[in-house]
C-alpha cells in the first residue's frame, strides 16, 4: 500500500468501475473514504483473516488501488469489534456476511505461522500483498477463556512449544505440512479471487477446523454475469391465461385441492410473472435490487462460490478444484450451510423448517410437494427429481385404478369361464401323463383347478386392454413429463440454458499427469505433442476391457444364479416327490416355487448391492474425464447389471419355463434322469404373476425400509462411535451447548447423487410396465410404496444429509432416455406375454376358428394331445400306478399329431396355425401400440401451448421494456440538459463533455437515479 | 424546428447516445456540426424523399431534437447534389447508403400531394414533422429529360391535369386513393422507426414505382442488439483438431477432394474462428468495426429491415405489417436486392456472380457445394436445405454402390439357382391350371422360365442384407444431418438461437376482425372479453370439418384410381386374352402391365398437382395463426396426400395383389366373371420392381424436367406478355437500357418458400426406403437425379428467383420428423416385403425344413399344390384345350391340401409353417433392425464431439476474453489518470468528475481508442 499513496482522481473511478455504493451521493462518498482512509492501521494482522476484494482475475497489482478492497477492509476491521458468533450461527462474526460455504479439515501439527516465501503472493506486487494467514496471536483473543466461543480464540501460550516441534517432521508431519501449505496456498487464491473468508484458529494438537466463505456482491455480481445467471428483473408481465370452460375447470380443481396443497408462501401473484433476464452489472437498473445482501438467494449464492472453489487453480500438484483437494484428503469436506434448524417451535421460520412442516414428514403424505420451495432450496437437480417422482406418482393413481378394475373384471367373470370350468368339472375325467417319471402316477386334470381358476383371474381378455392401455399411459407420462420440464424450466428461467465447461475429474488429472511424466521420460525429443494431451483410447484401453469382460462375467454370474434356481427348484421338486407322504407331494408345487422365488429375492437384493460397487468402481477404472461423463456411464453400467439381476428369473419364467419339455416319451432331460420343470396346468402366466409380485414386494420392501431407513442410521451411529473414539478429548469443546451451523452440518452424512434414487425408481417403473400384462396389481403396489418413498427421500434430503451443492439442469438426463427405453422394450415384452405366455390366442383361435358353435366348449380337449401310454420308455412307467391297467392313452397339454396320425407326436397344423395367430398378434400389437405412441406423442406438443406462448410473449415483453428503459433514460437526460441550461447560460466545451459523460454515467446508474439527481444538482 | 432552436448542449449529448462517429474528435463534429447546420434551407422539400432517423420506437418528438435526423438530412442534401444513379444500381442516389430492401406497386392515377391532414405525422410535434411525400415539383427534375434517370424525375407540366381528375373519384380512383393513403401512412411509420426511404416519383397516369429502404447504422445496431444477432467479435481462437492418424487422414482427404472443391474464398484460415457474441451496442469494442456500412452483411440487413418491415402497423385496416399490405394490394411486392449481375465476365466479383459460377450450373456438378457462401447470401434456411440436399446426395453413393453390387450379384448368380434352373427345365412338366376361366388353356410352368430368370435379380437372399443395410443407412442418415446440423449451427452462431414470437398471418387478421365486429354487433354489452380475443375451435370449425372430409375424399379419390386401374387391368387381359391372335395372347401380360403403370403414373402426376394445390386451400380455410404454423401444416397435408397418391399403386401391387384370387374351382370374381388378377408365376416381387421402377423414374423425369425446368420459363414468358399488353407504352420507359437492381430483380419470380424441394425430395427418399427390398436400384436412380436437381434448384434460386428473405432457422423442422418416420415405416414394409411378397421365406423353409438333401433341388414341385381338373365348375373349363385328355391334376401355387387328403383344398400344413415363419421374420426382422437403430442413434452422439468441445471452450474463451477487456480497460484508466494527474496538479472535483466520466465514455468506446487518446489530450 506504501507504494501506491492514495489518490483522489484516481478512486475518482470507483463509481464508474464498480458500479455500486452509488446509492451515496458522490461527496458523501469521498468524505467518507477520507476519513475511513485515514484510520487504516499500518499493522494488518486482525482477529479475522483480511479480506481481499479484487474484481478481477487473475490478481494484479492494480486490485490493490481498487477503494473496495480497502473500503471491506474497514468493514470488516469496524464490525469485528463486535466480537460474538452470529446467533443464528450462519454469519462470519460480524453477524453481517452470510457464510455462503464451508470447508472442513482436520489439522494435526501446528506449524510456524510464515513458511518463508509463501505467504506472500504475487511478488510484483510487494507490500500490496495481505498477510492473510494471521491466525495466531491477535491483540483480541489473548485473554478470553478458551471455550467462550466455539474455539474460535487462540491462547498464545499453546502457540509456542508447538510450532518448536515442526524441526523434527516425522513423514506424517512432512504429509500434514504439506497439506497445510496447499490450503494456504488455495485460501490465498480464492482470497485473491474476491471471495472472502473467516478461519478458525487452529488451537489443539489436532482436530476439526473449518473456513468460512463469504461472497460478496463483486464476486456475485460478476459470476452471475459470466455464467449468464438469469434474475428477475423489475418488469412483472401477467401470465394469461385459457379463458372460458378450462378457466372455469381449473379454478374448480384448484379450490378441491386446497387441503392438498403444502402451506408454503407463494409469490403474491401467481398470475404475475417478472421478467427475468441474464444478469449484467451494466443494466442493473433493470434488476429490483433492494438489497444487495439479499438479491442473490442463498442456493444462487453458494453455486456461485461452488464454482469458484472448482476453478480455483493450486499450483502444488498442477491440479484444479476444491475436488481435487477434497480427493486428496487436503481438506475433509466442501459444502453449503443449510438455512438453521429445522426442528424447533420458535418463530424463526427458515426455508428448511418450512420445508420439514409441509413436505418432509410422512404425516404430509397427501399433500403437493412445494416443489418450487424444493428447488430454491436444493436447486434445479433435485427440484426435478421430486417433481419427476410427484408425477410419477400421480400418473400411478389412474393405472392403478384401472389394474384395480381389471383384477375385479378378473374376479367376477371367474364363474362364467368355461374353460376352468372344464377343468374343474369331475365329469370330464383327462387322464393326464405323470408329471415325473416313475414316482409320479397319472392324474386328473380336475385336480388342478384352484390353479386354472386362479389363471383366469391374470388371464383374461381385460389383460389385453390393460397392456395397450400401459404401453399407452408409458407414453403418456414420458410425454406429460416433457412438458412438465418445459413448464418448469419456464418458471425456474431455465430456458436457454446453456452447457458449461466441466473440469475434469481429480481422477482424470492424475492419470494425465503420470502419464505426461512418463512420456516426458520415454520420447522428451518430440516434445511438440505435450500441450493439450488427452487420454487416448489406448490409455483407456485395460479399462474398457476390463469393463466388459466384468459386465460379462456379472451378467453371466445373474444367469448361473437363475440356472442355480432352476437347478433347485428342479431337484427339490424331483427329491420331495420321491416322498411316500401325500401332503408333502400335495404341496410340492407350492413348496418349491415359494422357497425358489424367495430365493431369487435373496439373490437379487445381495447381487444389487454387489453391482452397484461393482459398476462404481468399473467406471472408476475407465477414468471418464469430467463428473458428467462419469455420472452417466455409472448409470448405464449400474442399470444394465441391475436391470438383469431384476429380471433375468421373470424373463425366464415368462418365455422359457415349460417351452423346452419335450413331450411324453421324448423329454428333455437336464443332468442325469431330471426332466426340465413345466408349468402349472393353468399356464405359465400365473407362475410369472407369483414371481413378479414377490420380487417387486419383496425388493420394494426390503430396499425401502431396511436399507433406505436402518442403513443411514446405523452409518450415523458407526462414525459418532468412531468420531468419539479418535477424538475423545476435545470432544466437549466441539459438542458445546451452542453449536454453529456448520458444526451441525459437518456431522451430517454428504450427498452422494441422485444417481440411487432415480435406480429404484426406474427399476420399479420396468416392474410397473414390462409385465404388466401378467400382474395388473403392479402400478397399485408401486403406489403405495412411492407415497412412501417420497416422504422418505425428503426427510433424508432435509434431514439427514448435508445441503447439496445446486446444481442447475434443464433435465434428467440420461434417465429419460432410460424410461423411453423401457416404455418400448414393454410393448414388445407385453405383445410376447399376451400372445406367447397367456392362453389368450388359442382361446381366441379356438373361439372362432375350431369350435363347433362359437363357444368355448371344448376348449380343454383341443389344447391336449394324446399319447400312447405303450410308447412310454421303459423305466418311466409310473411305479404302484393306480390307473395304470385301464388306460390306454394319457394326455398333455400340447397340439401334437395323436398316435394313430402318420405323423405321430409331430406338431400338428393347429400347433403351427395357433403359432401363426400368436405371431401375427404380436406384430399387430405392436405395431398398433407403436403407432398409437407416436400419434399420441405427436399430439401432445412438447411445450405445453400456454407455455412456448409465454416464452415468445417473454421476449416481446423485454424488447418493449428495453426500448421504454431507453426511452426513458432519453427524457431525463433532456431533462437534465435544460435544466443545466438554466443554470450556466453560456455553455463552454469542457461543460458540455461533462454533460455528455454525465448522461454515460447516468446511463449505468439508472436504478439510483434518485441519489444521483441530488449529487448533479449540488455540483 | 422552429420551436427547438438549436443548442450546443443538447448537441452534445449525441456522441454518447448514438455511438457513432466518434472516431471524429469531439471537436471536429461539432465544429462540422456547426457549419453543416447553418447550410440547413428551410424549405426542406428535395428530389429525394426526406428521411426522419429516429432512434427510438413509438416516435416522440424528442427525435426533432436528435442531431442525427439534422445530420442524415445534411448528408442527404449533400450527396444528393451529385445527381446519378449509383453505378451498380444498389445504392440510392447518393451512391453511399444502401439498398437493402424494395418495396414496390403499381399507381394509377395521379392525386394531388397531400390530401389535408394525412402528410403531417403527430400533430403534437408540430413543425418538427418532415414534409416527406413531396415527390412533386422540386427544383431539381424540372428542366430534365424524363427518360434520363429511369423515370426518377418529374416534369411538373404532367401534373396539373392529373391532379385535377382526383376532383371526379371513380370507385376504383378511390381504392387507389385509399392505397395510396395507406402506403403513405406506412412509409411515414417506417421512416419514424428509423429507416431511410427513396422513391421514385410517380410521373405516369399509371405505372411501376419503386420505394427503397437504406437502414442506417442506427437501426441496424438496434435491432441486431434487439434480436441477439451473434456478430463475429475481434478475438479468435483455434479450433482444436485431432491429432496423430485422423488428421493425416483428413489431410489426405482434403487434398482428395481438393478439385472437387468450390473455388469460393473462404476465410484464410479454416482453423480459426472468431468468437461470435451477441450484438450489443455497450459492448460495441469487442466487435471488429471495420466501416459501420459493412459490419452488417447484406443478408443480415435486409433481415432486419424486413422485420421492421413486418412490425410496422398502418391503423388505416388496424394490420400488421408489409405482409398485409400486400395482400391487400397495397403493395405488390417486397424483396431484398440480389448482389448484381450474375453474368458478366467484368472483374467485380460480386457474391451472386460467385455462385452462379461455382455452384448454380450444371459444369460444376461434380463439386461440393459452397454451403457458408449460400448460407452467407441467402440465409440459414436455404442453407441449410442444400446442405441436407448435399448430405442426402453423398448418402446416397454408398447406397447406390451397395445397391448395384446387390444387384450384380443377382445377375451373377442366376444361372446357380436352382429354382429358377427347374422352372426352366422342359423336363419338369408342371401342367399349371388355366389362367382365365374357358378362354384359357392349361399351361407348362416352363413357359414363364423368363419371369422367373428376372424374378431372382431382385428376389434373392443379397436383397434382405440390402434391406437391412438401407434401414441403418436410413438411420445413420439422419443421425448425420442432425450432427451436420449442429455443425452448420456452431459456425453459423445459430446455438442458442430462441424461437421469436411471430406476427399473425394476414389472413388470420381479417378473419378476427370480421369476428370481432360480429361480436361487437351482436352481444356489446358483455365487452369484457373483448380485448385478447382470438380464433377460437369453434370458429375454425368448418374449416377443420371441411379439411377431414376432403382430405378422405381425396385419399378415397386415390384408391378408386388405383381401383380403377385394377379394374382396368383385369377387363383389358380379360378382353385380349379372348383374342385368338397368339403374338398378342402372349404379350398380354407385358403389354397389360405397362399401360397400367403408365396409366398409374399419369393419374399420380396430375392428382400430384391438383392435391399440391388442394392442400394449400384446405391449410388458407383452416386459418392458421402464423405463418410457421402455415407451413407446418400444409407441410402435413401435402404429405399425407402426395404420400398416398405415390405409393397407394405400389402398396398394392406389394401386399394385396394376388392374394385375394381364391383356388381353382373357387375364384374370386370382381363383377361379372372376371377372376382377381394374380402375380406373375415369378412372383409378385417382379411387378412391384416394375411398378416402383417407372413411377419412380417417371415422377423424376417428368416432374424434374417438364415441371421444374419448362413451367418457370413459360410462366416467365406468360408474365412478360401480360405486362407488355398491360403497359404497352411505358415499356420503353422502364425496359431503358440501363435498368436498375431492383427493375432487374421485379422481372424475377417470387420465392414461394421450400415446401415443393423438400417435397419432392422426401417423396423420393420414400422410394430409396421404403420398397428397396423390391428394387436395389431406386439409390442409383435417386442419385443421378438428385446431381441433377441440385444444380437446378441452385440454378433457380440464384437466376430466376427474386432473392429470398433471408431466415434464421436452425433446423430443417417438421421435414426431420416426416424423415424418420419414412425412416421407421421403412422398416416394417421391408420386412413385409421380405416375407410376404418375396418367396424368401418359402426357400428357407424348403432348404432346412423340408428339404430331403438341404438343397433347393424340388422346391418348384413343393410350392404347388395338386388341383383334380374334375373339380372346376361347368363352363370354366378351357375350350379347345390342347392337353385336356392327358390330365387328371393341374397345379397351382399354393399350399393346400392335395384333392386326395380329408380336407381336400384346405390350407396344409406347410401353409401354417411357411407362414408362421413369415411372421416370426417380420418380428425379427422389425426388432433387429429397430434395435440396431437404437444402437446407432446411441453410438452417434447427435452433437458431433469436437463441435461439443469447441462449443463448450468458445464459452470460456469468452468469459476469458471479457475479464481480459475489463482489465486492459482499468490499465488504461489507470495510465490516463497518471497522464492527466500529471496535468493536473491540484485535482478539482469537477475535474474528477470529468475523468470518472472519461473512463466511462471510454468504456463504450474502447474501438476507437487511439481518436479518443487525442480528442482527450486536447481537452
Amino acid at each position: 500500500m506504501e507504494t501506491h499513496p492514495p489518490d483522489f482522481p484516481l478512486a475518482s473511478s470507483y463509481p464508474t468501475l464498480n458500479r455500486q455504493k452509488t446509492s451515496k451521493s458522490a461527496r458523501d462518498y469521498f468524505s467518507t473514504y477520507n476519513s475511513k482512509y485515514l484510520t487504516v492501521p499500518q499493522n494488518r494482522t486482525s482477529l479475522h483473516n483480511s479480506r481481499i476484494n479484487g474484481a478481477f482475475e487473475p490478481p494484479s497489482c492494480i486490485e490493490s488501488f481498487s477503494s473496495s478492497i480497502i473500503n471491506n477492509y474497514l468493514d470488516g476491521t469496524q464490525e469485528g469489534a463486535v466480537d460474538k458468533a452470529s446467533p443464528s450461527g450462519m454469519h462470519f462474526r460480524d453477524s453481517k456476511r452470510k457464510v455462503d460455504y464451508v470447508l472442513a479439515y482436520h489439522y494435526r501439527k501446528r506449524l510456524p505461522r510464515h513458511p518463508p516465501g509463501v505467504g506472500s503472493p504475487e511478488p510484483t506486487c510487494g507490500s500490496a500483498s495481505l498477510d492473510w494467514v494471521s491466525n495466531g496471536g491477535t491483540g483480541k483473543g489473548h485473554g478470553e477463556p478458551q471455550q467462550q466461543d466455539g474455539g474460535q480464540h487462540v491462547l498464545p501460550e499453546q502457540l509456542g512449544p508447538l510450532g518448536v516441534e515442526v524441526i523434527q517432521l516425522s513423514p506424517q508431519d512432512a504429509l500434514e505440512e504439506e497439506k497445510q501449505l496447499q490450503r494456504e496456498e488455495y485460501e490465498r487464491n480464492l482470497v485473491e479471487a474476491g471471495l472472502e473468508i473467516e478461519k478458525d484458529p487452529e488451537n489443539k494438537s489436532q482436530g476439526l477446523s473449518f473456513v468460512r466463505i463469504h461472497a460478496p456482491w463483486q464476486v456475485l455480481s460478476r459470476e452471475a454475469e459470466l455464467h449468464k445467471i438469469k434474475m428477475p428483473t423489475k418488469k412483472m408481465y401477467e401470465i394469461t391465461e385459457e379463458g372460458g370452460v378450462l378457466k372455469t375447470l381449473n379454478e374448480i380443481w384448484c379450490k378441491l385441492t386446497e387441503p392438498l396443497q403444502p402451506q408454503v408462501p407463494q409469490q403474491e401473484n401467481t398470475k404475475m410473472k417478472s421478467l427475468s433476464y441474464p444478469f449484467s452489472r451494466e443494466k442493473l437498473y433493470l434488476y429490483n435490487v433492494k438489497d444487495k445482501d439479499t438479491f442473490f438467494d442463498n442456493a444462487t449464492r453458494s453455486r456461485i462460490v461452488h464454482e469458484i472453489l472448482k476453478r480455483t487453480p493450486t499450483k502444488a500438484r498442477n491440479s484444479m478444484g476444491i475436488n481435487t483437494l477434497i480427493a486428496n484428503n487436503v481438506y475433509d469436506a466442501a459444502y453449503p450451510l443449510h438455512d438453521g434448524e429445522y426442528e424447533g417451535q420458535n418463530d424463526d421460520m427458515n426455508e428448511r423448517k418450512l420445508l420439514y412442516r409441509e413436505w418432509a414428514r410422512y404425516g404430509v403424505f397427501y399433500k403437493f410437494q412445494p416443489i418450487h420451495l424444493i428447488r430454491k432450496y436444493f436447486g434445479e437437480k433435485i427440484g426435478l427429481y421430486f417433481a419427476w417422482l410427484g408425477l410419477y406418482t400421480e400418473f400411478l393413481i389412474p393405472s392403478s385404478v384401472v389394474g384395480i378394475i381389471v383384477f375385479l373384471y378378473g374376479c367376477i367373470t371367474i364363474e362364467s369361464d368355461i374353460p376352468s370350468k372344464e377343468m374343474c368339472d369331475q365329469r370330464n375325467a383327462f387322464t393326464m401323463c405323470p408329471l415325473c417319471d416313475k414316482f409320479c402316477d397319472y392324474w386328473n386334470l380336475s385336480s388342478a383347478c384352484a390353479t386354472a381358476r386362479a389363471s383366469h383371474l391374470f388371464d383374461n381378455p381385460a389383460t389385453v386392454f390393460f397392456s395397450i392401455f400401459m404401453a399407452l399411459w408409458a407414453t403418456m407420462f414420458l410425454e406429460q413429463w416433457k412438458r412438465l420440464q418445459m413448464r418448469l424450466s419456464y418458471f425456474w428461467d431455465l430456458t436457454g440454458l446453456e452447457e458449461e465447461e466441466e473440469h475434469p475429474r481429480p481422477e482424470y488429472e492424475t492419470k494425465l499427469l503420470q502419464k505426461k511424466l512418463k512420456n516426458k521420460n520415454t520420447r522428451a525429443e518430440n516434445s511438440h505433442e505435450d500441450e493439450n494431451e488427452k487420454l487416448t483410447w489406448s490409455d483407456r484401453m485395460p479399462g474398457y476391457a476390463a469393463n466388459f469382460g466384468l459386465i460379462l462375467f456379472m451378467i453371466m454370474l445373474t444367469f448361473s444364479a437363475v440356472f442355480g434356481v432352476i437347478v433347485y427348484r428342479i431337484i427339490t421338486a424331483a427329491a420331495l416327490s420321491f416322498s411316500t407322504n401325500g401332503t408333502t407331494r400335495s404341496n410340492v408345487r407350492v413348496t418349491v416355487t415359494a422357497t425358489a422365488v424367495i430365493i431369487n429375492l435373496v439373490v437379487i437384493l445381495i447381487l444389487d448391492e454387489i453391482y452397484g460397487a461393482v459398476a462404481k468402481w468399473l467406471t472408476e477404472i475407465e477414468i471418464p474425464k469430467t463428473e458428467k461423463t462419469f455420472e452417466e456411464r455409472l448409470i448405464l453400467k449400474a442399470f444394465l447389471l441391475k436391470f438383469v439381476n431384476s429380471y433375468a428369473p421373470i424373463f425366464y419364467v415368462a418365455f422359457f419355463k415349460g417351452r423346452f419339455v419335450g413331450r411324453p416319451g421324448h423329454y428333455v432331460y437336464v443332468f442325469d434322469g431330471y426332466r426340465m420343470e413345466e408349468c402349472a396346468p393353468g399356464g405359465c402366466l400365473m407362475e410369472l404373476c407369483i414371481q413378479l409380485s414377490i420380487i417387486m414386494l419383496g425388493k420394494q420392501l426390503i430396499q425401502n425400509n431396511l436399507f433406505e431407513i436402518a442403513i443411514p442410521k446405523l452409518k450415523k451411529f458407526f462414525r459418532k462411535l468412531k468420531d468419539e473414539r479418535t477424538e475423545p478429548k476435545e470432544m466437549d469443546i466441539s459438542q458445546s451447548k451452542d453449536p454453529q451451523q456448520w458444526d451441525l452440518d459437518y456431522i451430517l452424512e454428504p450427498f452422494t447423487g441422485l444417481t440411487p434414487e432415480y435406480m429404484e425408481m426406474i427399476i420399479q417403473f420396468g416392474f410397473v410396465t414390462l409385465f404388466v400384462a401378467s400382474f395388473p396389481l403392479a402400478p397399485l403396489f408401486a403406489l403405495l410404496n412411492n407415497i412412501i418413498e417420497v416422504r422418505l427421500d425428503a426427510k433424508k434430503f432435509v434431514t439427514e444429509l448435508r445441503r447439496p451443492d445446486t446444481v442447475r439442469e434443464k433435465d434428467i438426463g440420461i434417465w429419460y432416455n432410460i424410461l423411453s427405453g423401457i416404455g418400448k422394450l414393454s410393448v414388445i415384452i407385453n405383445a410376447f406375454v399376451i400372445a406367447v405366455t397367456s392362453d389368450f390366442i388359442p382361446r381366441l383361435m379356438y373361439q372362432y376358428a375350431y369350435s363347433q358353435n362359437g363357444t368355448m366348449h371344448g376348449f380343454i380337449n383341443h389344447t391336449l394331445s394324446y399319447f400312447n401310454v405303450s410308447h412310454l420308455k421303459a423305466g418311466t412307467q409310473p411305479e404302484n400306478s393306480l390307473f395304470a391297467q385301464d388306460i390306454l392313452f394319457c394326455r398333455f397339454k400340447d397340439y401334437r399329431e395323436p398316435p394313430w396320425s402318420p405323423n405321430q407326436y409331430e406338431f400338428s397344423k393347429q400347433y403351427w396355425a395357433v403359432l401363426s395367430a400368436r405371431l401375427a398378434f404380436v406384430i399387430l400389437f405392436q405395431n398398433l401400440v407403436m403407432f398409437l405412441s407416436v400419434l399420441v406423442d405427436w399430439m401432445i406438443p412438447d411445450i405445453p401451448k400456454d407455455i412456448s406462448e409465454q416464452i415468445k410473449k417473454e421476449k416481446s415483453v423485454l424488447v418493449d421494456f428495453f426500448l421504454k428503459e431507453e426511452h426513458e433514460k432519453l427524457k431525463l437526460i433532456e431533462s437534465f440538459i435544460a435544466r443545466d441550461k438554466g443554470k450556466h447560460k453560456s455553455g463552454t466545451k469542457g461543460e458540455r463533455i461533462r454533460a455528455a459523460s454525465f448522461c454515460q454515467f447516468n446511463r449505468s446508474q439508472k436504478g439510483s437515479f434518485t441519489s444521483s439527481r441530488s449529487q448533479h444538482t449540488e455540483v
